[in-house]
This record gives structure tokens, C-alpha cells and sequence, in this order.
């Protein structure tokens, strides 16, 4: 609290970091690339996960838990695959004070040994589906890392569901994608655009991949999750095959999916402020701390009282901190939650507790209200769901305030390098325009968006035919 | 299915590996030592996890996430804590294609890891105390694997909390121990024993050990949960001094406390039969399944409709399975649940429709009783309280049956060798007397329990004057 936050007009990387380490919701450790996420952090994770593990669940989805460590022949059994993770995986070679006959990755994800127990579990089409997700923790050895947005170890959850078809895999990873969105947009009030990622962008071994992109303050894009459509890949390189309902031998049919601690990270950096983390409401674990102001004993006495009883009444139903520390002052304890996030603060004095009233202070809008004592759970309650709601639009407003739609190369690299956003811009589909677009601007193809309007153009580097505009930009 | 369980009587052993993996709660992996806990294993841990949390949280800790991989120097720092445990490390050594400048460790147990960012943390009192767990995969290499029991790579949470004095920690490493007797008893219905290890078995880097043990159905002890007072060592190793009251410079004082997966193996082995496992009620994700049997299509709509009011009502209040495949005999179905330990199965048939009744049978006794249709809820729920206390009761008695106060040596090898059991004698507190137990019958220590009479007697091995018993046993 002594520190400082540096605001984001003077250097917005900074301010991230700040944020992130004032706030305590992450500290570098010793180890170059991994992060230690801090209890305010981990409550986030939380949050994130017991909401999203409910929404799997009530999709028919269940858990379980597969090793941390892959024999290195099982990554090179499919070929994009360990082209795509090998090097940047961690290798274990020695354990128990002995050389290991075969290396040992650290999953970067876990694919080849999940495919590698399906080949025993699946016979035949009645051992199907299977929709199994995983929580854990992956590395990827990073060398420049960033607190949750890109660490060599992370925590995630990665879904790996095994069908008959294609229709039914494709379903699926339409199915995760919808419940990524929902989860993005009514739980972290980030508000995404659902597409294809182009084959260059695609996950290292997928027919093709589906993401939800987010926007930031900074109007980078950030890929906030993934689901894959697997084909036949991973049942090809492990060999599993079923019995179909015709009773023939068939390839079995894959979608892996996964959201990470990254979120984390973009929901600092979609609602934060010059005062700290802004967290929505829903995944708040502590969404309201009441701060009792007095002077002298007898002043005491009455505001803590009065103080309990709100806090109590407030405590049926939400999870609320009640900050009478009584070596702090109440401008260094405001300034403190604010930093920290939480998303109402309501201020008791003794005049408050003379009418009756309070003093309500949203995270978001630093607004100040008077409050009637009377009624205040409702109050609080309808005030956390209107915060909610308005963090979303206002994202929302942002992120189409900084969408543009451009037809002229010299202009679409004028706005990347300028203001950054979403440009919607026309493409033919070849790989090389899509590679000229990073090579002269660092912005990369984010997605083909589900909402794509059939519209014909030119493409933005080529000038060939394109019946639909994609969205490129810069991202974390 | 095919399979079955080789009995008890046969082969315990066998039959333990059986349960485990034709109830699917686990698997074997590729990975030697590594095993996959599948998703009806997972549910039970995904029980443990949010039963132990909630304690956890009610006691005012918070939960953290800390990196899996400590550098070679941080490991070496405590003395007795680099002997014990880096033997049995997996070693990383090369990252990101390329070697490593220092060699990496998969944590073993985190105390380094954690006390190496307490430094940053704790500077003077008013950062204490520090009470933070963490829920995370660790690897102890072994030679000889047993599913759950004894895996090179486990799930646990690790609790370490940082204090002022030797007293707060001491209150903190008892008062984690009565969690995980209450957590054990109310919910795992397992019975425990509290007490404290022998300097020969205490965790390596600590002043004490507390443990609670368990007794198997095979009769041998199983440790299901360590507190350890671990004293100034670790903020000694990492030098982490805090500024105290009266403004002098101290070290910190710590505790470590842990359960693990191996608490799913402690549970089959004290609940399950020949028919598969038995799970407590309060640790069952899917506490009740119901088995509609009919013939043809006109009984089929009968009984499915009554069958599923029956569902919804409970639904109400239980995660129930409503088993109405059409590809499988009831036969197969009772055996399948009985199995997979669903503890109340309702069998309802044509005629129990015209009586408006039902079959409920209880996994654990496989008693079956006809019990009406009205107040169905409350009878289910009812019954699965008293299945809850009963199998407790049962696992007690199944211990006070096999403990024996034991005074003469030949007598002690005797029965180790011929029965098991918990076996109480007097001990000198020699190391050497509990090495030569360990070594004439591989009977260790298990603890010296808190309930302990004070009562003189003579060492059961070298004769000397002792004030109370010690329990040894065979050991998982």
C-alpha cells in the first residue's frame, strides 16, 4: 500500500504488473516463468472453477485425473503434434537418483496420454461418448512470461471427449464453445467474439479449432478459450479403434477444449482501474466489506454495533468482510479494498448510524450513495447484480467503439499501429496475405467470426475475391 | 463385469487391485508408478477436496498456488529435509530445449518452494499469522507402486502457515490434526487414532509429527493424515525474520499438515466387500440409484412413470441415477451398482407399483426392504444417516476387536506374524528398540497416542522402565 499503482495513460504494461502485484493476486517466484498465485488470485481461480466445473457437469461432463508426466515416445506419435509442443516442453531424466531409460515430458497438455488409456476403455460404440475433463497444471517452457497471461506452468481444465462421428465430435466442440462464451460474458463480464481460427493458428494437431476473443483496455485481443475439433488424429496415432452400430471397425472421434488461469488475466485488464483489480460481482468471493468509522470510545461502541447488525443481517447471504482494524485509518482501509477489488464498500459514522442510513461505494463507479439501513440486503444485492450487468456493456461498448471495418491496407496498418481495436477486414484465405499481416503490422488473424456477414470484397493484402470479412489485431 | 473380484479370504491384495480397477475407480498408466484415477475414484476425491475445504476455510484458511518445480539449491537448504526427500525426487533437466543451468525438482512436498517467498512476505508481526493450503499434484519416485496407497505422483493439499510463537503453531498443528480426525470419522467413517510419531518416523525437517492411523480390514495400520510442528528450521533455512512485538528480530515459527489421495484407498479398504466398494454416504457424488424392472411395454410405462416421480422427489434433495437402460437385465444392473459402491439402490417392479411401495437395498449390509412410496425422501435420507453412523460403528469395533495390549516379545512377534492388529506394549523410547521391532517383524511404530494411560511397565524389547504404551503394527 505504499507503493504506488502507475497509471495506465504512463505505461499500461506497467500498470498491469502493479496491479497484479499490489493487488496480491501474484508474485514472481525463484523459478524464471512460473508465477505463485496468491490467495486473492487463487480466490479468482476459484470462482472461475467451481462455476465452469457446474456448467461441465450439467452438460453430462465428469472429472478425472491423468499423470503429469508423458514418456517422450507417446508425444511423437502424432506428427503436428510434437512438432508443435516438443520444443518448449520440460523433460524430466533422471528419478529416484537413476538415469531414466526413456525422457519424460512435462504435459504441455495432455492429448497422447489420455488417448493412450482410451485405446483401453473404448471396444466398442456402447464405451462412447466419453466426456471426461481434467483440472490441472501444464508447462510450457516461456522465455518472456507474464503474470497469468503467459507462464511456463500454468493451471487449467482441458476437456477431452472421445464419439462416433463427426457430427456428434463437431457438435461437441460447438457445445464448450457456447458454454466458454456464456461462462465469459454472465460470470467475468467479458464480452468475446465466437470464430475459427485460421489453419496457421489452429492447435497443433486439430482439423480445426474454434476460440472466443476478448479485447482489452489496451484494445488488444486476448484469447480467452479454445475447443478443438480432433478428427481422427489421436485415435489414428494411439490406434483406438470401435465396434460401430454396424458392427464394423471404426477410427473413434475427438474434441479437447481448455480455459486457463490466462482468464485471470484478462479480466484484470478488461475492468481494471488506476485504483487497482476491478472484479465482477459473481466471481468476487468476497463481494462487499462494510468499514465502521469512529473516534473515541463511546463513538466506537454505537458505529460497531450498528455496524455488526448490517453486517450480519448482509452475512445470510453473501460473504462479507467486516473491517473494524482498529490500527488503520478509514482512508488508508477505502483505499486498501479498493485496490484489492472488492466490489461495495459501505461506510458507517456515527452520523450515518444517527439516520439510519450508510454510505455505499461501488468498486467500478467510485460513486458514493446514501442508503437507507432499512433493506439494505436487497439494496446491496440488486446493486451487485446491476454492477454486474453494467461491466459487461460498458465492455461491450468498448469493444465495439474499437471495431473498425477497413478496405484499404495503408489505412489497416495506419489503425494497428495507431489505435490497435478489431479490424474487420477482407481476406482470401491463402496463408501468405495472413503472413504478410503480421510481418508488416504484428497483428494476427484472431478468428473467422461466426457472425460473419456474407459480403463480397477484396481481399486486404492480395486484392482477390473474399466473400466475407475476418478480424485481425494485435494480442497477448 | 465379466471379471470378479477375487474374495478377500483368497487374496487381499488382489482383491483390493480388483475393486479398484473394476469399479473404475483407477487405472494403471504407461508411466510406471503413475496411475490415472478415473472418474468414479475422482468423484470421491472430488468429495474429500470439498468437505476438507470448507473446514479448512471455516478455520480461516485460504488456499494459494505455489510452482511444481524447486530449484536443486533451495531443495539443499534444510538439512534433514534434502536427505529425506532427494532421493525420491524427478529431476528436470532440460527445459525449452535446452539444458538447464540448475537442475530442477517436481516437488516432492513444497516447504522450500513456500518459505523461500514467506521472505518476501513477512517482515513484522502484523503479517502473521500466515495460515495458507494449497491443493496440488506432487511425486515421490517409488519402486513398488500400489494404486492410490502408494503412487510416484499423488494428489494432496498441503497446508503451511507461518506464526509468532512455538505456541500458535503448536494450537495450529493440533488443531489441523482434529480436522482431519473429525473429516476421517464424520465423513470417510473411518475410525482414527491421534498421536504423535517417533523421532525415527517424523517428517523430515520437522520438531514433531502428529498422525492420525487407521486400521485396514487386513488388519494392518495405514497413516491417514500428518500435522508437523516444524519449529524455526525452514525460516532458519530461507532466513525469514519477522519483527515482533517488542520490535526484536525473530524467526518465524511454521507448521505442515497433508492428506492425499491415498485417503480413496484407506476408504475401499476399510468399507468394501467382496462385491466391490462401499462408500460412505457423505462422500458418495451419487448416493442413490434407482432400477425400474419391467416386462414388455405395457408394464414398461407403468413402472417408468412411477419409477420417475419416485426420481424427482429425491432428485429434490440427492444426486440420484435413474438407471433405465434397456440393454441390460436388473441381475446385471444390481451388480454393476453394488460395484461401483452406490450406498441405496430402490428396485421398483410392476407389483411394487400395485402396492405403491418399493425394494430399497443398502450396499453395505445388501439387506433388502420394502418400504412405501409415501415419505420415500425422508426414509432414503434417513437411512443413508444411519448407513453413515453404522459403517463408522462397524470399522470401530472392527479396530477394539483387533488391538492388543501385549507385554512379553515372543508374544508381540507372535501375534504381528499370526493375526496384525494394533498391538499396545511399553517402550523405552530407545530408537533402537523400535528398529529392532521393525526389523524382527516389520511392525513399526504407528504412534504414541494422545490418549495415552500413564501406567509403568518395561520396554517389550530391552526390558527398561517405560510410563505408558505405543502402538505398532504393520504398516501400509
Amino acid at each position: 500500500m505504499a507503493e504506488k499503482v502507475t497509471p495506465r495513460e504512463v505505461d499500461y504494461s506497467r500498470w498491469y504488473t502493479d496491479v497484479v502485484l499490489q493487488a496480491k493476486l501474484a508474485d514472481y517466484s525463484p523459478v524464471k516463468g512460473a508465477m505463485v498465485i496468491r490467495p486473492n488470485g487463487y480466490a479468482i481461480w476459484e470462482m472461475i472453477q467451481s462455476n465452469l466445473d457446474k456448467m461441465f457437469k450439467d452438460s453430462g461432463h465428469v472429472n478425472a485425473y491423468f499423470p503429469l508426466l508423458i514418456p517422450e515416445s507417446f508425444m511423437k506419435k502424432e506428427a503436428e503434434h510434437v512438432e508443435g509442443f516438443a520444443p518448449e516442453c520440460a523433460v524430466v531424466t533422471h528419478g529416484g537418483g537413476q538415469e531414466l531409460e526413456e525422457k519424460l515430458y512435462i504435459r504441455p497438455t495432455s492429448e497422447t496420454m489420455i488417448w493412450s488409456m482410451y485405446k483401453k476403455w473404448i471396444m466398442s460404440y456402447r464405451d462412447l461418448p466419453i466426456l471426461i475433463n481434467q483440472w490441472a497444471n501444464v508447462m510450457r517452457w516461456e522465455l518472456r512470461t507474464r503474470l497469468f497471461l503467459r507462464t511456463s506452468e500454468f493451471l487449467w481444465q482441458e476437456g477431452h471427449t472421445a464419439h462416433e462421428t463427426y457430427e456428434e465430435a463437431e457438435e461437441e466442440s460447438l457445445k464448450l464453445l457456447e458454454i466458454y462464451r456464456t461462462f465469459s460474458e454472465e460470470f467475468l463480464a467479458i464480452p468475446v467474439i465466437k470464430g475459427k481460427k485460421s489453419d496457421s493458428e489452429k492447435f497443433a494437431g486439430a482439423l480445426h479449432t474454434y476460440c472466443i476473443e476478448a479485447m482489452m483496455q489496451d484494445r488488444k485481443a486476448l484469447q480467452a478459450g479454445t475447443s478443438h475439433h480432433l478428427g481422427q488424429n489421436f485415435a489414428k496415432a494411439f490406434d483406438v479403434q470401435f465396434q460401430d452400430r454396424e458392427g464394423k471397425l471404426n477410427y473413434v472421434w475427438a474434441t479437447s477444449w481448455g480455459v486457463s488461469t490466462r482468464l485471470i488475466g484478462a479480466l484484470i485488464m478488461t475492468h481494471s482501474d488506476d485504483r487497482g483489480v476491478v472484479i465482477p460481482p459473481r466471481v468476487a468471493q468476497r463481494p462487499v466489506v462494510i468499514v465502521p468509522i469512529w473516534r473515541g470510545d463511546d463513538q466506537k461502541k454505537v458505529v460497531l454495533d450498528y455496524a455488526d447488525s448490517v453486517y450480519k443481517e448482509l452475512k445470510t447471504q453473501h460473504n462479507v468482510i467486516f473491517d473494524d482494524r482498529d490500527q488503520y485509518k478509514p482512508g488508508y482501509k477505502f483505499a486498501d479494498w479498493e485496490l484489492q477489488g472488492i466490489p461495495i464498500r459501505l461506510e458507517i459514522g456515527p452520523k450515518d448510524v444517527e439516520n439510519n442510513q450508510m454510505v455505499m461505494v461501488r468498486r467500478d463507479t467510485l460513486e458514493k450513495k446514501n442508503v437507507n439501513r432499512e433493506g439494505i440486503l436487497e439494496r446491496v444485492t440488486s446493486e451487485l447484480e446491476l454492477m454486474q450487468k453494467e461491466l459487461l456493456e460498458r465492455a461491450r461498448n468498448f469493444q465495439n467503439e474499437n471495431t473498425f471495418e477497413i478496405d484499404n491496407y495503408d489505412r489497416f496498418k495506419d489503425v494497428i499501429a495507431k489505435d490497435g481495436g478489431f479490424i474487420k477486414s477482407h481476406w482470401c484465405g491463402s496463408p501468405e496475405c495472413e503472413a504478410k499481416v503480421k510481418n508488416d503490422t504484428k497483428a494476427t488473424l484472431r478468428c473467422i467470426p461466426f457472425d460473419q456477414k456474407k459480403e463480397s470484397g477484396k481481399c486486404i493484402v492480395c486484392g482477390k475475391d473474399s466473400d466475407g470479412r475476418v478480424i485481425f489485431a494485435k494480442a497477448y
